[in-house]
């Protein structure tokens, strides 16, 4: 089987062998994966990552030990979990201090003819979802996991840092939960994709950080009120300056944020509600990896996704 | 009458014309002040500042508009706001954009024979209590508004980084509360001052980073554990660096927090439980603040305190 490789910055695609099913897993064909600025992170270093990448995905169960999964499009929760410790307990596999990430850590990823993820990990994609939206269940998981970690009123003016990937998602998703979502970045008529209002200068009880720059996160504590809160989005690369005394004198919230729970994630797409096919800028082939990977490197590219045909 | 003046980083003691007393504000005698770390940083160029410091006091009401409070001993907010925006009518006059605070930022500080405050910031000082103690009010009440702002149940274990005198205060106030306290510093007998346990490698669920240092921040966020929070009260001078990627991967919280309410400190001074006299460890008269602000910026002092002699 055909798999992206990256290594000391490089991707290129390789020949690999078919990945060994650990009992309790699937194996899964990959339909089509999206690249995320992780991956991009990933490519520059971010982890010392070595190996494929890949964690965004939708694909088709080949082997299983449930038999009715075999045939069934699926998409699946990134975090291998130990489902043994405290945090499992919890339901908070995501911070299992074991776990591999698919395509981060110590798992191999999506961007692969096939993957292995635990059975437990997936989720059915109902037959009226295309692969091509359910293939954003992930990232759309990481932004309802803000509404999982924050009690955002309803009709509260939030502002959101970022009009990439991340940032479309995570200002349609506060819309519909109900926020006067305010959009800033380099894009004015990306507000339109997102349904929200263009972002203009002003101070915010709720700020959500998601411009993947080292900057972002100065502005967001300047544009906060004092008691507000900031939510953190942008995982950079190196250690990012902020004034800390502002936080202290303003007593601000920041709040990391990271990956979310499918089953919200999977049924907001389902509704039809989202807007995520404007948000595709291109489509590889998987064996043209390295090519998609610049493509989505470049500065104003949204969504590229990597199809296996 | 004598001020003590900061200028370019320079203190001194200088003649100064009594102040008037604005209607509605009371005009004290001082008694006796506390040098804090803010007033050091305020040396060290922190806002700018020129004038006259000091925000810890205790005094005596020489005039007021309420005859009642003359001859009366007090301490006070620091904080004077405008009584009359949303954050004031909200009780959280500490927040009100336009308030000016009391030898920080444009109101004359208490490191003076005289200073004016709003009658509504004093509060009167009990007879039994020692104005030596009763000095320690404000930041008693710093360490007290981080239970105002977070829950943290009875019996939690919690790390206070920070063994000088706002740690030593905080690790006091939340064993009051419950807590079960590891004190990290530098000088590990202190903790028996704060009758707490002396901190050993180990992870948390809560942390107070009061180091007073850059490096505080780093090592909060290498010490909490994932979901867990760090309160942040090191203002220091200029930018810190911190590791974004891990308070995002391990979604944690940071809490800025400031100044807090007088009357619950006020009330645990007056109860006896907390042990400040052992922090005191040198004391001048008002005339040899230039030593005296000296003395307290050495390695390893507590508190300074200034007699109005």
């Amino acid at each position: 089987m055909n798999a992206v490789h990256i290594d000391a910055g490089r991707v290129s695609i390789r020949p690999s062998f078919l990945l060994p099913r650990p009992k309790g897993h699937a194996l899964i064909r990959l339909i089509v994966a999206g690249i995320c600025n992780t991956d991009l992170e990933l490519q520059r270093g971010y982890y010392a990552f070595t190996g494929t990448p890949g964690h965004e995905f939708a694909g088709e169960v080949i082997e299983a030990d449930t038999a009715s999964l075999i045939g069934k499009r699926v998409v699946g929760e990134i975090n291998l979990a130990c489902g043994a410790c405290d945090w499992c307990h919890r339901g908070l596999g995501r911070h299992c201090p074991t776990r591999t990430v698919l395509g981060i850590v110590k798992h191999p990823g999506a961007f692969s003819e096939y993957l292995t993820l635990p059975e437990s990990n997936l989720l059915l994609v109902p037959d009226s979802l295309p692969s091509d939206v359910a293939v954003f269940t992930e990232p759309v998981a990481a932004a309802c996991e803000i509404l999982e970690q924050v009690a955002i009123p309803k009709g509260e003016p939030v502002a959101v840092l970022g009009d990439g990937k991340l940032g479309l998602l995570i200002a349609q998703v506060l819309k519909i939960h109900g926020c006067e979502v305010h959009l800033y970045g380099h894009h004015p008529e990306r507000a339109k994709i997102a349904g929200v209002s263009i972002g203009e200068p002003a101070r915010f009880n709720w700020i959500v950080e998601a411009t993947g720059s080292a900057a972002g996160l100065k502005s967001a504590i300047a544009m906060v009120n004092p008691r507000g809160a900031v939510i953190m989005k942008s995982t950079v690369h190196g250690n990012v300056e902020i004034d800390t005394a502002a936080v202290i004198v303003n007593e601000i919230t920041l709040l990391g944020s990271r990956c979310g729970r499918f089953e919200p994630a999977l049924k907001l797409l389902e509704s039809g509600v989202l807007n995520v096919t404007q948000m595709i800028h291109a489509r590889y082939p998987l064996t043209q990896a390295e090519e998609a990977f610049k493509h989505a490197a470049t500065k104003g590219v949204l969504k590229v996704l990597l199809d296996n045909q």
